[in-house]
């Protein structure tokens, strides 16, 4: 009897979510039929704990539920707050700086309580932008290590790997954001909705826009001790014409945008009166750049086709679609590996998205995009035009206004496209431990010459201004240790020496060296500007920057200065490249350096439970969790916001 | 062994969901030590089925997680369409109609398949509007009753009663929203993405503006032989200047701008530059109507900064946050009972949210609002005024301009806030048969004497031009017939016959009848615009239509004319209020007109569950559920999108 209670109650919930392999009801009946063949005891005994399973997994969830909505219930409280104490520095700023701005000497919630109270005695660490680079930095610090301020335009933080999914609803956006605000609760730090707009390095003073209670701009300097640069970057626009024409994939409100251009392309495409020319040109979907942010747009754009609009949009609109990605390069995925590109390149010839290699768009227009393609055989480039509504433009990084400023203030800043700063990510030319930069926002300096003459000054011993084998293997290791990024080019150490030693004088004068040093420079790879670059610095940065608090003592004690309180706390940034993946239609692709891996189905879920992993908090995995299931059971939601 | 392992797992689950008064894992030990007292027995006892609860409760959402993930994967095809059929009329549609517009003669997918192809020789049923009304309506037919076609400028279905919800992140707007295209699917049926502009009933074509492909609007002929309209309301002004500085709660785009607006209020008030009166006119949110709509608005306002303000932003937010509802009426909710509204009222006392009652708003501004009230004792009003950067207007409902220009077209349409239609649905004045209104934008005709002499036709049988008791009996049964909303006022039948045959000649001059007729027509009060209300229309106008095809056959056999058809078929509309519920604040209030209920924890779980049960779709439900816990375990996501 509980039994049959039990295995009927087995059924359901599995009919329920859709699932065609649990045993039906039919079966089930079959099985409660006496005559205990050893066959059917064993489909009882297997019904029986299936029952078991099923009913306690009902209970539990129903349980789990239960307990949540009570645990709700005490989230409410009817408490009043009042008579809070706030500075009244905080109500009324005094102004300074250069620009008289108001300066904003205490916060809000400074003397909130005696926690934040002391806490505001510590010194000031300015955080600009909330990004991977931001994130990454909070989490190695602890309560009380500094008084804490974090600005940024947008009061969250992006998952962005999983954007273009968001741009075409397979998850919510919604699932991909974290306040910044909960963020920096744990540090009880201070967050600004406002953008930095310049520096006054001299007076340690940020300045900041924000949009005052009126709606209209309005600047203020945020005083800081330690400054963190970490605002990412803007596409770059590589002097292509009509690019006000296009979408990008940076931001949420991006993906948003996309959404909804998507949308509203097949809802017109679907109108009666749209003529079949006009139609064309409405789904026909064309991504510039073949990095992986275009090519997850793509995959994803054809699995809504497939997927979704078949299904609920007349089929001619699933036949006029059409997709292509333009590549300057001869393949895309192009920094992954050969196997990877390939497969890729299989996969969208198999599903009908067109890829157009070794082709550069030379101007975008309200209906059209042009670019040209160069005959590998006679060498000459010949225009051809794509009619599209929709362009998505994923190629490249440049500086946002607010670095190239900052980089235009300092001394050999020659880099055009970041902010240049040392192996310990302190920028180059700024007060030495002042200003940080991280991100993409931030490259590495890769010029090892332009030490060559403090290099020579601690290697040469015998101050007989050459540098012989011994001197130049001390010089190596120095080396090595100011820019990690050069070990792999620096491993044959006896041979380099020889090979620069023209005059085989058994020592490197500074001529020799100076070539080598330049040699070797340019071999070095500045990193790529991605998330797990941008992670890895902000928690490097992160940790340091707590260690300088914890070791201040006895930095003050061994007279350690302010410039070289960083080398003293901490080896400098060395990045260790954990591999790259991207999604690709119902298969991913993966590539970990020395192995790469491809696949269908199985490389899917790896490729979604590595993202489900680095998720920043428990509420956005179990949001996406959510969505993939949802997604899964009901397809994407096709409302037009 | 496997107890402590199953007991472990018991554990984590649990801590996980954050619910508190599961075994701790100290407890767990204890209970795994020997010695079998009593005591120790069941708790281990206890703790082993918890063990195994939890266990297969893991297990079960792993297996149907699984089974969802799998199923996902077929949901992918890489199927190709082509060659399509279509219709040459839907590519190159006709013009034609007064305005020699675009007629839509073929839909892209009306030979797309034989089912298709069968279907577009249907009858014609266009409704205009996706809300209650016309879901309710979709719901009762069947595949193959109608070519339907389905037309409204937002892609999607709203759950209106929960926009408040939505309007401060309890539960997300898409949760609240389901495709049109989704739900007409179902019936093969056909969407158009804009907005009914003009009507011409002579030759039975609606005018719809659509956007066109190059984003300019274009407007285009709807053919239809059954037209059903269901636009709903706007809010009416009531002659308030400045309404444009306030925000609405009707649509989920109001619902984001609220949101927005709601959290870049907190952001600016946070601002270290902020002024304190700023900061006060910041947090300042003033409600204009005491209905249920801005009650619970008020009442989410509140529970964001008690549950979450309260813990991410500066205390002095949270105590500078006042609530201001102005209610010209004496009491808000003052369409339930007066119990509810006390204890309503009692709540918000409680909560600090101030009640301006028997007030009006007189005018909007920017930053604040003026209202006057009247002295209950001088009878003088006096005027006041609140700074406020954040006014919702949630007061009464007026035609939009597509239901005015209709009701313009006909004769006897008197009513101002709505078209009016006879106890069948029918448009008065329109071709009968020909066009419906349905929901908010509609009001049931509750004039009776207009009927007089048709009345008095079918009951005089001595035709001696004068009603006796039994001719007035038999007129009784047929005005209930004709108006069902009339019954209550036609209980006392021999009563009403003495009280009004003022000469005592035993019988009813027409004079004397239509005074009577006028007096209970007044007394007749018109159905409130709810969800209610518009959903039963729905599904009656639904079902009767379904009825006329199925019976066409039989119709033409009795040679029922189109115009009596509607009678053949069905009784005419008649509402059975099923009670009204509203929020307020961890608390919630039910009148079912004889009962009502309010209360806290409980009461808030059952509102819940009611509205969770009127889901559309399975999806919005498995949606809210998720925001329900979600915003249990952590809270309202606080981001500024």
């Amino acid at each position: 009897m509980l039994r049959t209670a039990l295995s009927r109650r087995a059924v359901y919930p599995a009919l329920r979510v859709g699932a065609h392999r649990y045993p039906s009801p039919q079966v089930r009946l079959a099985s409660t039929t006496s005559s205990p063949r050893p066959f059917l005891y064993r489909t009882r005994l297997c019904l029986r704990w299936t029952g078991y399973a099923a009913a306690s997994t009902v209970l539990g969830v129903t349980l789990i539920t239960g307990a949540i909505f009570i645990h709700d219930a005490f989230t409410y409280t009817d408490a009043h707050v009042d008579k809070v104490p706030v500075s009244p520095l905080a109500l009324q700023p005094e102004t300074g700086g250069p620009k008289n701005l108001p300066v904003v000497g205490a916060f809000l919630s400074d003397i909130e309580d005696p926690e934040n109270e002391r806490i505001s005695q510590k010194p000031r660490l300015v955080i600009v932008g909330g990004g991977w680079g931001a994130v990454g930095l909070l989490s190695k610090l602890s309560l009380g290590d500094y008084h804490v301020t974090l600005i940024s335009p947008d009061t969250f933080t992006t998952f962005t790997p999983l954007l273009p999914s968001a741009a075409v609803g397979t998850v919510q956006v919604r699932s991909l954001i974290e306040p910044l605000r909960k963020i920096i609760a744990r540090l009880e730090g201070h967050f600004i909705s406002g953008k930095a707009v310049d520096l006054v390095m001299s007076e340690r003073l940020l300045e900041v826009e924000v949009i005052g209670p009126d709606g209209s701009p309005k600047s203020i300097y945020v005083p800081y001790d330690k400054l963190v640069i970490g605002v990412g970057s803007v596409s770059s626009t590589h002097g292509v014409a009509g690019l006000e024409h296009c979408l990008q994939l940076k931001t949420i409100a991006d993906a948003l945008q996309i959404r909804r251009r998507i949308m509203d392309n097949f809802e017109k495409a679907s109108l009666p009166t749209t003529t079949p020319e006009e139609r064309r040109r409405l789904l026909s979907f064309v991504v510039c750049g073949g990095g992986p942010t275009g090519v997850e747009a793509a995959a994803e754009i054809y699995d809504l086709c497939q997927e979704d609009i078949m299904q609920y949009y007349p089929k001619i609109c699933r036949q006029e679609v059409s997709i292509h990605v333009i590549q300057s390069g001869e393949h895309i995925l192009n920094t992954y590996s050969e196997a990877i590109s390939k497969y890729a390149e299989d996969k969208f010839a198999r599903d009908g998205v067109e890829l157009v290699t070794g082709a550069r768009v030379s101007s975008v227009h309200p209906n059209h995009v042009v670019y040209t393609e160069k005959d590998k055989g006679t060498g000459e480039s010949t225009e051809y035009e794509i009619p599209a509504n929709f362009v998505l433009w994923s190629t490249g990084i440049a500086m946002n206004p607010f670095t190239s400023k900052v980089a235009g203030y300092l001394p050999n800043q020659v880099h055009k496209k970041a902010i240049e700063v040392d192996s310990h990510l302190r920028v180059k030319g700024a007060p030495l431990g002042d200003v940080y930069a991280i991100g993409d926002c931030a490259t590495l300096e890769t010029s090892i010459v332009a030490h060559l003459l403090e290099l020579v000054d601690e290697a040469d011993k015998n101050k007989d201004g050459k540098i012989d084998l011994a001197e130049w293997e001390f010089m190596v290791k120095s080396i090595k240790r100011m820019m990690p990024m050069s070990e792999k080019h620096l491993d044959r150490v006896k041979e380099l020496f020889e090979l620069y030693d023209k005059d085989k004088d058994e020592s490197l004068t500074l001529n020799e060296l100076a070539v080598m040093l330049q040699d070797i420079g340019n071999k070095i790879t500045s990193l790529p500007a991605t998330a797990q670059v941008a992670s890895q610095q902000g928690k490097y940065l992160g940790a340091k920057l707590h260690r300088l608090t914890k070791r201040d003592a006895s930095l003050t004690k061994n007279m350690i200065s302010r410039e070289a309180a960083d080398e003293f706390v901490s080896k400098p940034f060395s990045y260790h490249h954990l591999g790259s993946l991207a999604y690709i239609g119902n298969a991913a692709v993966f590539d970990f350096g020395k192995y790469s891996f491809m696949g269908g189905l199985w490389a899917m879920y790896a490729w979604r439970s590595i993202y489900f992993s680095e998720q920043v908090s428990s509420r956005t995995k179990a949001l996406l969790m959510t969505d993939w299931i949802i997604r899964g059971i009901w397809g994407r939601d096709l409302s037009r916001l």
